[in-house]
């Protein structure tokens, strides 16, 4: 997939320079020319943000220092921005996704939506009764092979789906980090920043995502397990989740962030009555088939056997590697699409596939139903 | 470790040529010439007991009938059998245990112990009270490098254990197979005759055995949720067990005998607050370390770093591989050297390891925990 | 490494819309904001260059109908292209190269430099004579763990190298695919378009690159095996080279283009005195570090271990893939360094790394030394 | 395979307790009851020899000082040795195969066959005349999967070869180790009694074998390049070796005894016109399989679609690791049928499959020519 057509202009909230995410948003944003920086309110500290936009190409004067400045003042121009690109923490990502609806502005929102289940119901609410587009960035669903999972499942070739497990280990937060004043572990375990899910909101909210989007199946219940590892720590960094979904599928979520030796191994099982398929996030371009009565099968990005969805998504031949940018890049490339029928009164294409408000929401629900059932010792919560 | 001594003289009950399992046993048993077959109830059908006999140069006249017959004629004989292998369906271990025991007889038995806790506990007081040599075939905590992680995460190379994880899916239940009439398949999905568990009995035993083994931890209490992934099937063929440890260690367990795809990947992976370990099945031989800080390791076996538990249960140098009878010769050795001890009144060293009539119990205890938590839907079910 | 400077001005001779290199090239070389694409003589067909600057954004009276229209009227320009990319067929590089020099231009070649050695001694002279920078993309040695090789190899990681194998496999010309008529197929296979050398030059040039770069072990004669695996082709589509290096190092190449199973697996193993280590493109975030009486080691990327050297390369924490683009970015990255720096009439850092037009001269005299080996049936050749 | 028979009664030269393939060779040989030892001249030191006997419930007065006079007393009683197992140093095999030949004694003989051409010549000719079983223990292709690549190479699935690669390497040469006075690598540097050959004769001997075994193509000519990693080493340690095969195949091998970081990978990979297929000895359970527009194929022992062949020699079900015991163990099945058809006048049934003696010539005419080639700077010398 790529994108031959005037990029779509936007502005950012956070991401300034200082920190690691906004590099991921832009460069993935950008690198296939979908879509151009022209605006921001980079950062709470003015200077770095009137840096990040000078190191940025953003005109002075479109550097902002508060979101609703930058929604009022640019949904007044011509050239005014079309998309806002949401990475502030967490309890700081309503504001800004209402002010830009309000004035007309497409909102892509980093995970999760927000730190309770009430204004995530509210910020629903008014995408839902928009006509703009809002994208999560549940990036995952960005790898090729991720979707050739989710293509084959939908076209049956592991028959109806029994068991789906997904895992998520990271081990930065082995140690007490927080206590070091490292401001990005900081806010991630404070329950008034971040809310109150640690691990489960911050990476438990991706594992749910990619548990839903590669499954199809809604998920009725849960039974979580919450720890933490580190003593002092303010929230989880570790859950287990057991999860009963439609069709009597059940589920299986580990994610942690205390587990030493993982770096960032997102992998999913699915289980089938008529085979089975793997993915792991640590050698992305590959997915595992099995069949009843067949040999195993590895199915490589770029090869002749992949879906369409798959080769939609695909940006270099088969054997030459892509990444976490070229993911993400595919989600910006998808919301790109969207904004850009929207913006010309025209339909989006039937194959545009990008995490939605409905995935925003589901997992705040996600979240909220396991933190309420661990605080139940483990009693089955409705979702 | 080598044996080289007279070999110990055995009888099986069970294992006859018919099946698979009296194989395994019987390699196992003899291929370092630490034990010798001498007499036999190998199958309840006369004809194919004798000829297991033959074929294996059982003089015939003892082929016995019956384990009582065996247990009390061999017991009589300057030259009668030191041990008796058990390898019958699980409701058949009972009896012929009880009746070597009486008799002086060591007993080395195959997982699980028995089908009902109460036998469990029965059979656990006479094996305690007598002074003979009594084996589980936990035969996955014979592999070196299964050692090799326990003996270094007792040295302390991860630290205080925080979580421990053991999965063990096979596939070949994926199917109704046991509705074509298949004895071995027939036997195992029927209550009466494997318990009311099935694949949690079946290889959750080992899984539990592994997670005890190799963590060194006593599991307090138990959440479990087993599903017949095929609905006619009589018994469970997945299960999902959330375990609360001393030392506010957690685990988790998954096994399942309908996962696609699988064919015998018990694996486990231990977390510590200061590093973490890896093994699995398939590839037993390794064991991945990481430890904070540091650069990942892969132990193989027979490499100079490995440690003394591993180097004594390890046959060939390191890059020629060993498999499942050299696994599981290991404990026969290990059984070998403590009857050894025994029958001449020594004490049996302090090295040697193998699984014994608390690892039995324990194990029965794990799957009526597990069956009588979900049946309550979950709820924590102590041990 | 980021770069925070104005982007270089460059044009493009050759990649236009309907090849695919063009896209590799560009995206890498803009997708940090290092590179600007200003102008360009996109392809031979003058609609589809055309169309290539309209949808790149480039004015259409800065798409040129030959380069050295295209040296004169930028050179010309205050605002001109610094630097050239040229991704035209073999027999085309050495044309814009000698223009682009001779109008002060910066050239940046895709391999092999050209298709005689002869010529390649004069592009040599010429470029040596000048002041401009010049890379040749062979973009292998922009992966940062390919760097971590290096950087280790140089400290004393392994000790004194032994040998080196260098192993590129591919699969795509196992069948006669240029009788299809697929243009990149069928000039890569015509002598007089790619050069006497078929698989040799296209992707051994690539290997010897690599064996220089990593070893660092200047080569001194080749004995090759060059072969043809489908009849009807005219260049060579398999070669196996022996070399004999500095220091009595020797060196083992093999490439081939007709290994059915291969997508594109580069990869390369260092045996030294003390310790080997190994890369491979099927999993380019990696090496493995082997040191005599020591664990072995696996070295991931964006881990706490790894050199300054692959630390400056990476953009992505541990454990989130980087790919293709990524490490052609680095190499541009290089090359957008030494532009400024002699733009600004300052020092090339010292740590700025490109294969320069010395790599691209030697490539060519290992592809003239292999064919002449070949001819003379395996003799050893010095280069 | 099982062996049902009585077992065939050998002997050993060599092979006494203080070395450690006398234990390889009798756990393979007896595993299965297929053979059982009842004599031997286990070592020239009398005293190891007779411990050895002991130790291995052979009778004292069939503990022998020569070959030849277990040849001569065994030939004469009634219970005498039907085959003789020889693991002596290479200079050493040719003594004891002639007597036991002349004396009616079927040989199974370790690899090299000798340490020279002629004598090997001699060798074949006497057992070519006899009418007796002899097997050279290429113990490699005994592995299941190994048979599993031959007999689809057999019956088409990757069309015709182009190419085979074997390479083996180890890493225990890398220092200089036979200077430490340890006896077994003495003698394997030591020309007198290894032969000119180090590394290629003894394991060049098995990457040749395995080339011709699972290729079934005829070597024509080889170009050798032998290095001594070590300066001070009297044999080399590392060899690289070029082939040219029947039907314009060609061949690849490299074999190292220096290699840092290999315990003992042999490995290959067969490239075809349809397909290729890869295995290796550090995973020797599966092999892959590339076919032609086909996703990518993991083949695993034990599982539905492996071939006759590879079943017939499979001991445990699928997922259930075998290794180097079970492998070599296959190869004295094989012999155990031959010799007892033999014994018995019955034909050697045709799926009987084991390395003979011209297997045995041709690694001598394979180290031989290697030798020439090496000596003559890498010229190709017919085999």
């Amino acid at each position: 997939m790529t994108y031959h057509k005037t990029p779509i202009r936007y502005g950012m909230v956070g991401g300034g320079k200082t920190g690691g995410i906004g590099k991921v948003h832009r460069t993935s944003a950008e690198m296939f020319d979908h879509f151009k920086l022209c605006a921001g309110v980079f950062s709470s500290n003015p200077e770095v943000s009137l840096e990040s936009a000078l190191e940025w190409g953003v005109s002075p004067d479109r550097n902002y220092r508060t979101y609703e400045e930058m929604t009022e003042k640019e949904s007044a121009r011509q050239d005014g921005i079309q998309a806002v690109v949401i990475t502030t923490p967490n309890h700081l990502h309503g504001g800004p996704i209402k002010s830009s609806i309000s004035r007309g502005i497409h909102v892509i929102c980093d995970k999760p939506l927000t730190i309770s289940l009430d204004e995530a119901r509210e910020i629903q609410d008014i995408v839902q009764r928009s006509d703009r587009v809002f994208m999560m960035t549940y990036c995952y669903s960005g790898y090729p092979l991720v979707r050739e999972a989710k293509a084959r499942i939908q076209r049956g070739d592991i028959g109806q789906i029994k068991m789906i497990k997904v895992e998520y280990p990271q081990g930065h937060l082995a140690t007490p980090i927080e206590e070091t004043g490292l401001k990005t572990f900081e806010w991630r375990t404070d329950p008034a920043r971040s809310g109150q899910g640690g691990t489960i909101a911050d990476i438990g909210s991706h594992a749910f995502h990619m548990l839903r989007y590669v499954s199809g199946l809604k998920v009725r219940s849960v039974s979580a397990e919450l720890s933490s590892f580190i003593k002092t720590r303010r929230v989880d960094d570790n859950a287990i989740v057991n999860l009963r979904m439609e069709n009597d599928a059940i589920g299986l979520i580990w994610v942690s962030q205390a587990a030493i030796g993982h770096e960032n191994s997102l992998n999913f099982k699915v289980y089938g009555d008529q085979g089975s398929l793997e993915w792991s996030h640590t050698d992305p371009s590959k997915i595992w088939l099995y069949q009843l009565n067949k040999p195993k099968q590895l199915i490589t990005r770029g090869s002749a056997e992949t879906t369409f969805e798959a080769q939609r998504a695909t940006h270099v031949p088969a054997g030459h590697p892509e990444g976490y940018y070229e993911a993400f890049a595919n989600l910006y490339l998808e919301a790109a699409r969207a904004i850009y029928s929207v913006d010309n009164r025209k339909a989006i294409p039937s194959e545009v596939d990008y995490p939605g408000i409905e995935d925003g929401f589901e997992g705040m629900a996600f979240i909220d139903a396991s933190l309420e059932s661990a605080k139940r010792n483990g009693a089955w919560v409705d979702l």
